[in-house]
């Protein structure tokens, strides 16, 4: 590696969505970007979430000089206690992304073994050999930035997650006079956020909701019900505030919601007016148009609040007719299903159901392509990285640079582990690195890995079908069973005659072998069960359920 | 029942899309519209197909006079082949129909039990008391139909699936002075295809397809992939249409593509160009520019065509960088997931790829609003049953008439089971009966019900931890194992530790139990070992998989 070779490492949230994380190296010194996490997919069966294999990281623990985080959400900090458990390091953040992870911290018991730097947009400070300069964005939560990293040479800018809000709620709008000068400076390269690269225009500003409200609360009869994402402060604060406008309560339902509504009142991000909010228990005290409830389930997630609500399974909260419910967010790729489930169950109970696209009641937190244009052009950079997307909004974002004049050999499509190399002479990709997924099980991190998920899925497709026999280990005769159990399969109070004729295969199969006690002949035997019974179950009932033969030596 | 009164039952299809299937009941005769099925939901592991419950059916099998086919999309007559085997009554249907029901009757050899009869849009007939007239209606599949059935003073009318394509391509426009002349006459019921209901302004015809398929076959540089629907018909018409038109030979690829294009070709819906078909074997004696290849897939199914395409694993066509994809269907709701990652595959292995609503590569089969308003005005109904949508549809739908002056007590959100009584007094629902889902799996039907899947979905979360003891009859001692066979749990190559854990807390909850010998003794010692192993499986992981128990006396 020549001397002054800065190298830019995803390890996630590259062609993909999710568990964002990168490492800049130079000189020995490793400066980490976000520590995020991912929701897993359909085939990720039992799994809670899936974090970046840091195992990079790992083998050079001494190198690395911190984790500067661009803001709270998940698919940035997710993974933050996960890694500082394995390798504890400085993080540094603004201050409501700070609040978020504290909590997140105490809950895995880490808070007072790490240390925190508070940080505002617009600062600028050294971790380690890197500078770094903090420019604010706006975003669909407050306190995001995106970053300058100079080093000799050579300057990197990651957007951060960025929409251009000129008129944002919390009154601090995204610095765009700071990205500018960087262009004017020079930008080596770039990581570009590029979600919405597919959709055309400018995103519009988080205000634009609030008229849609307005329009929603003024003709409400009966209670209202919003269900937004619990890290969206400026979405909540517009709950509040036309509550307040249309002199209705706010009663604040999961715990995720009132969780984050804390720690953002508490650090001064949400201005919740004198007793505009009440609790969930005065709910029967007060007439539904005095209502305003603000909960999760905005994605339909099982065991939401509003999910809950919908099916009628909350204790507290019920739909009665003439209510209204508003959704706003859009459903997460993946989750469209879950989310239109519950907003049929809620019509099904008579609520009005008020959702994007039918109505504006949502806007995007990243840019579209006139806004990923406009970073571009301010910036300026020689070499570009699209983040933050998969892989058909990278081919879209490669026409769109090339449309403005970047050659696609200046935009580097790089996958989880590709290592970007930057210098004097130019950029290139090098050697990739180990890099990957890790999912999380429960408190297992790492051990569900294929086999694990395989056995899963082929258990979730037909159950399981366990043969249960007991041998005399002397003279190999069947002195117990063949007991059969199983579960998931097929419905067993009517398969009596199918489990009385596989018991009869089992012992058919057995009666072929020439068994002599040992243990690898237990192997052989095991495995001719299994495809004898299997294709038995097979023929007999189109089904493959997972057979497991469990011999006893006795 | 009133001597006059009419009965409209639907068992499948309303507030919900999928297994469409409605009994018309009539002085103690039954005529049945449509038997579709529905493709299981996320939870429903391991399900093959979802057909409507007929038992309230089977109870008047005598009674069953026939059914008739709207078209032949599966969700109208899937379910089909498992409904005649429980009740042998004749089948109507216009050619195309019946080509696809004779293809599906042969898979399940009831073919030559089964009546059926051919009929053509326009023509009158009776199925016992029912005077049947068939109007033409414009879908996503040739050949479908709406219904009118005429009663002792009452008269229903079925929309079928339709919109208005004022150009369809086989030149066979839908019906409008028909259902105009059934409006003159007077409609009691009409049941109406909601689905687009949330869609405003009115759907486009099939042919503007063609306009953007000239756009990207006139660019493409490399070789075309089209992936529709089997049974669009249509669709691959204009493939091959324009295939021909920029000189390129057309590949099928998938097994139900390939069918439906025989059955089609051979009953005269569809004419291919003489040599304008070449088969998979010739691909590599061709330029890429010379071809087309139409696929299935379009739904991102698992084993589908283009899904292998996708991710290189099909043998006979590879994806080259230049190659152009064009994915000619909008995801089913549910399916955007699958789509989405087939779509980043392929945009990974360097295909550009054309999708809605990035290109107006796909119409729908279904009429938007205003089409709905349309249908509604032609037919000037007294009431009105709206199907064919989810719950959110029929609000909208109510929303809708009401507009047009229909009231909402006019109008009746039915549910499957419901009974909708028409007579000369006027409508009301009656008493519900018995109605529901019919899990279908391998080739049993209805024994996968709550308690499988329930144990399915236990399995897929945590996967299953089995301990086999062997016990002595005589002295409750264990004379063998206890042994852990698990599986989808954890890794078990570094569970070792946890695994010796497991069996000492078997062990430990054995010896705390007085076992007798009795098979009562054993349900409690099994429950005990269960909740011991479970409790301490899980402070030790936070996973649940099944544990079960399994006793074997020696």
């Amino acid at each position: 590696m020549h001397n002054g070779t800065v190298r830019i490492i995803p390890l996630g949230g590259v062609c993909e969505i999710g568990k964002n994380m990168t490492a800049i190296e130079h000189a020995d010194e490793i400066l980490v970007i976000d520590s995020g996490l991912m929701f897993p997919d359909e085939e990720m069966l039992g799994v809670d979430i899936v974090i970046p294999d840091i195992g990079y990281l790992l083998e050079r623990a001494d190198r690395v000089k911190g984790i500067v985080l661009t803001h709270g959400h998940e698919d940035h900090i997710g993974a933050l206690p996960y890694v500082l458990r394995q390798l504890n390091v400085p993080v540094w953040g603004t201050k409501l992304t700070l609040g978020l992870v504290r909590s997140k911290l105490e809950e895995h018991k880490l808070l007072d073994s790490t240390e925190l730097h508070l940080v505002a947009p617009g600062d600028r400070f050294n971790i380690g050999c890197f500078d770094i300069e903090t420019i604010r964005v706006t975003h669909s939560i407050p306190d995001g930035m995106g970053l300058a990293i100079r080093l000799p040479g050579v300057t990197i800018v990651h957007s951060g997650d960025f929409k251009f809000d000129y008129t944002p709620l919390d009154g601090k709008p995204v610095d765009v006079p700071g990205f500018a000068r960087l262009g004017e400076e020079g930008v080596t390269a770039l990581l570009v956020d590029c979600t919405n690269v597919e959709k055309p225009g400018h995103v519009q500003s988080e205000r634009v909701v609030a008229t849609m409200f307005e329009t929603v609360f003024r003709s409400a009869k009966g209670k209202i019900i919003v269900a937004a994402f619990a890290s969206n402060i400026n979405r909540i604060q517009q709950v509040f505030n036309t509550a307040a406008e249309f002199g209705r309560k706010v009663v604040v339902v999961g715990r995720s919601m009132a969780q984050n509504i804390e720690i953002a009142e508490d650090l001064g991000y949400l201005k919740i007016p004198d007793g505009s909010r009440i609790r969930v228990e005065e709910i029967p005290d007060r007439y539904p148009a005095e209502l305003v409830i603000m909960t999760t389930g905005s994605q339909g997630e099982p065991l939401s609040a509003l999910t809950r609500i919908a099916v009628d399974e909350h204790k507290k909260v019920k739909i009665e007719k003439g209510d209204t419910v508003i959704i706003s967010a859009t459903p997460i790729p993946g989750n469209e299903d879950l989310v239109a489930r519950t907003i049929n169950h809620l019509f099904k109970r008579g609520a009005d159901v008020i959702y994007d696209p039918i109505a504006p009641v949502h806007v995007s937190g990243h840019g579209n392509r006139d806004d990923i244009r406009l970073m571009l052009s301010l910036t300026r950079p020689k070499y570009v990285i699209p983040v933050h997307g998969e892989h058909r909004h990278v081919a879209k974002f490669i026409e769109l640079a090339g449309d403005m004049g970047i050659p696609s050999d200046r935009v580097f499509r790089m996958e989880v582990g590709d290592v970007l190399e930057l210098d004097g002479e130019g950029a290139r990709l090098g050697e990739k690195v180990a890099a990957g997924d890790v999912l999380v099980d429960g408190i297992g991190v790492g051990d569900v890995g294929d086999v694990v998920l395989r056995d899963r899925q082929h258990l979730a497709g037909d159950g399981m079908f366990i043969v249960v026999i007991g041998i005399d280990r002397n003279t190999g005769a069947v002195v117990a069973g063949p007991d059969i159990i199983s579960h998931g399969f097929i419905f067993m109070e009517e398969a009596g005659e199918l489990i009385e004729e596989a018991k009869a295969v089992v012992l058919a199969t057995l009666d072929e072998l020439v068994v002599e006690g040992d243990a690898t002949e237990w192997a052989a035997a095991k495995s001719d069960i299994r495809s004898a019974v299997a294709k038995f179950l097979y023929a007999r009932t189109h089904r493959r359920p997972m057979v497991v033969p469990v011999i006893m030596e006795i």
